[in-house]
């Protein structure tokens, strides 16, 4: 099979990138069609592999870094440490008693950073990922619980998606936790809000992009999709209701994950590590370097 | 390949099914081979999928359920006030105030169940599964967040595992926070405490289970592991330190999820959610209707 539409012309402009620190080594910071625009978040970011790579990703400027005393900085709180250094980013040591009550997250590990807002993107942009390669794209349908959506993220950028769609009024947009559990995906996945998610498949169709959503009710399985190496967006709903209905009606395909257990449904962040991978598994893989 | 020892004799004993409710259709409660020991936990039960579960099964023995007032009785909650009924479980309405004070998990969603403590069982008898298929383990190495562990538990049962094994001394046991995150898959998942992962590794590889473990450092990729289909364990360790030097050692095949992204790692629950759904890829399916 092949995608169907003609691409979308290119619309990427040039993000300001003001402000910007760059890490040596890191990936460009000023990537080429950010906007800041409102909604997206993720200006707090609270634990240590969180905020590692915050500072390490160097994608996005990081205002101030706030570390509880009394601590051992040893392994990732050291880098953390190390890099605000080298970026010369404030770093403000204050007593555990003052960090808890500026902490949000449940377990913010001693360390919390404010940086610039996420930048947005188009689903354009998302269709056309810088490298050339076709698009990997993961659509959150309604999935709000801020650390399933920021386990999701994280799963998804280690499978190697290229971007992802959230809904703007149904689901979570990046909260601090959310952005705790993505531990850092937030900085390398390019990520799109959309007013509607079945609105946002429709273009994605028109970008030539399939979409594939995850019922457990599909008829056929995530493993004889047949589209994962192509452009593609895996498409999940939320646990309690699943997809929606319009949602599942605009995917091109849809698909199970095939249960074996007594349960009824796998949680969210785990059908998207199932569908991830299993895409993953398909498409030849992005870096030849080590793990 | 085939499993390599003699299978260990079959110790299994009738395990006292006192006081236990049957739910009609439900699987039997008293299952051979049930033993109480201390360590296992799992007496307290929070969340709404979890204690509808923990009815359903009927697997142990429920003292009570308590439910906050001034709660929509709809959905999972409707279903655990009629199950609590049918079963004629005491069910205790408090205030809000009062509820919130006996909780101990982050989101208890209105109701808290106190049940018989876990049965513990023996490795012998996880390698042989009640429904005489090859064993499809799951053992945890070290992973402590019992978040982590109850998701790791869940997505485990829903991919077909028959039984989990988790250290006494580094991994959590089933805490109020695992058992809520499992949402019922403690209830159907035989689970052995063992005083030491490498040792369990031995015993079943004695017992004629492959063991598999995860380590994005392996050479080979879980798509290849080859012996996903016959009696196997899949060993995953923690989050930060991987596999046990000496757990990796003792398994028969090590194997890396290849990640694609930047992020070094995968959450242990995410990894978990890989492997257990590749072995049942290529595993017959437990159950032959619907979702």
């Amino acid at each position: 099979m092949s995608a169907r539409g003609p691409r979308g012309g290119n619309r990427r402009g040039r993000g300001a990138g003001k402000g910007h620190r760059r890490v040596p080594g890191g990936p460009p910071g000023d990537r080429p069609g950010r906007r800041q625009r409102a909604g997206l978040g993720g200006d707090r970011v609270e634990g240590r592999q969180a905020v590692r790579e915050l500072l390490l990703a160097g994608t996005r400027p990081v205002r101030e870094v706030v570390i509880a005393a009394g601590q051992n900085q040893t392994g990732a709180l050291a880098q953390v440490a190390e890099l605000a250094a080298e970026l010369r980013v404030p770093v403000k040591e204050v007593a555990r008693s003052k960090f808890e009550s500026m902490a949000v997250t449940e377990a913010p590990q001693g360390v919390i950073a404010r940086a610039a807002p996420l930048a947005e993107h188009d689903l354009e942009e998302l269709a056309h990922p810088a490298d050339g390669r076709p698009p990997f794209l993961l659509v959150l349908d309604g999935v709000t619980d801020p650390g399933n959506v920021g386990a999701a993220l994280r799963t998804a950028e280690c499978a190697g998606v290229t971007g992802a769609v959230l809904g703007r009024h149904r689901s979570a947009h990046i909260t601090p936790a959310a952005a705790k559990a993505a531990a850092g995906a937030i900085e390398h996945l390019p990520m799109a809000v959309v007013p509607g998610v079945p609105g946002a498949l429709a273009r994605l169709a028109g970008l030539g992009v399939w979409t594939v959503g995850l019922d457990v009710a599909a008829p056929a399985t995530v493993y004889e999709m047949g589209v994962a190496a192509e452009a593609v967006a895996l498409v999940v709903g939320s646990e309690g209701r699943g997809l929606s209905r319009l949602s599942r009606q605009r995917c091109d395909v849809v698909a199970a994950i095939p249960l074996s257990g007594r349960l009824s449904s796998l949680n969210a962040a785990a059908a998207v590590a199932v569908g991830c991978f299993e895409i993953a598994r398909h498409r030849p893989p992005a870096r030849s370097e080590g793990p």
